[in-house]
């Protein structure tokens, strides 16, 4: 199963592959990050999605800190594998600065411009840091 | 002017940086590829979607040879400026295998799933080869 899965998908020398998470009913793109063979098992598994964190070196459960999760609703892959398409349903808000998606800086005219305002704090989605 | 804009993208040591293909006003993600800083350039200066061909090693003037071209109707970078939106006006079909978009395989239930077939012959968008 996630064994025919795994094998269509294509992931670059560092074992990773790029993943959209796109909102399953409204067709936001809300964000790209990055998985690996165990984070795309453990989504499968769970059915929550779970990345990985380039930065930290480590599996990143979408949500574990911030409580945003992203339930996977269908995993899709592209013609040559090596991306992935996740339609999630987003609890909250998908970008750490608070805003619904990561996208909210826009080329208008020569300008890029914030088209998005923050939804919540970001202090309140990590209180610890 | 993109010269703001080129400073906001963070470009892989490979001088590259994933770009998604979204068509503007239905939502759906078409594609996605990756974009130097000359085919951002280029895709600014005339308002038609240039990628990078990693496997060519070049300019990939989308649609050049297929005739089924992206019109950019607005660029968004992310939040860490690592990713690139384009919202398009995709001409045709964005897939090289003649579907309208490349996220032609879903995973339902256990399996990897076609979900849309073809809209043109892909013999017919490549002639030449």
């Amino acid at each position: 199963m996630s064994a025919t899965l795994l094998d269509q998908i294509r992931f670059d020398p560092a074992g990773l592959v790029p993943a959209i998470a796109q909102q399953h009913d409204t067709g936001e793109v809300l964000m790209m990050a990055w998985m690996s063979r165990a984070s795309v098992e453990e989504t499968l598994a769970t059915g929550r999605v779970c990345y990985w964190s380039r930065s930290r070196a480590a599996l990143w459960r979408k949500g574990e800190t911030s409580g945003q999760t992203q339930r996977l609703v269908e995993l899709r892959v592209d013609c040559d594998g090596d991306t992935v398409l996740l339609l999630v349903d987003q609890t909250g808000v998908a970008c750490h600065t608070g805003r619904h998606n990561c996208f909210f800086r826009a080329l208008r005219g020569e300008t890029l411009t914030t088209i998005a305002e923050p939804l919540v704090a970001p202090e309140s989605l990590y209180p610890e840091r």
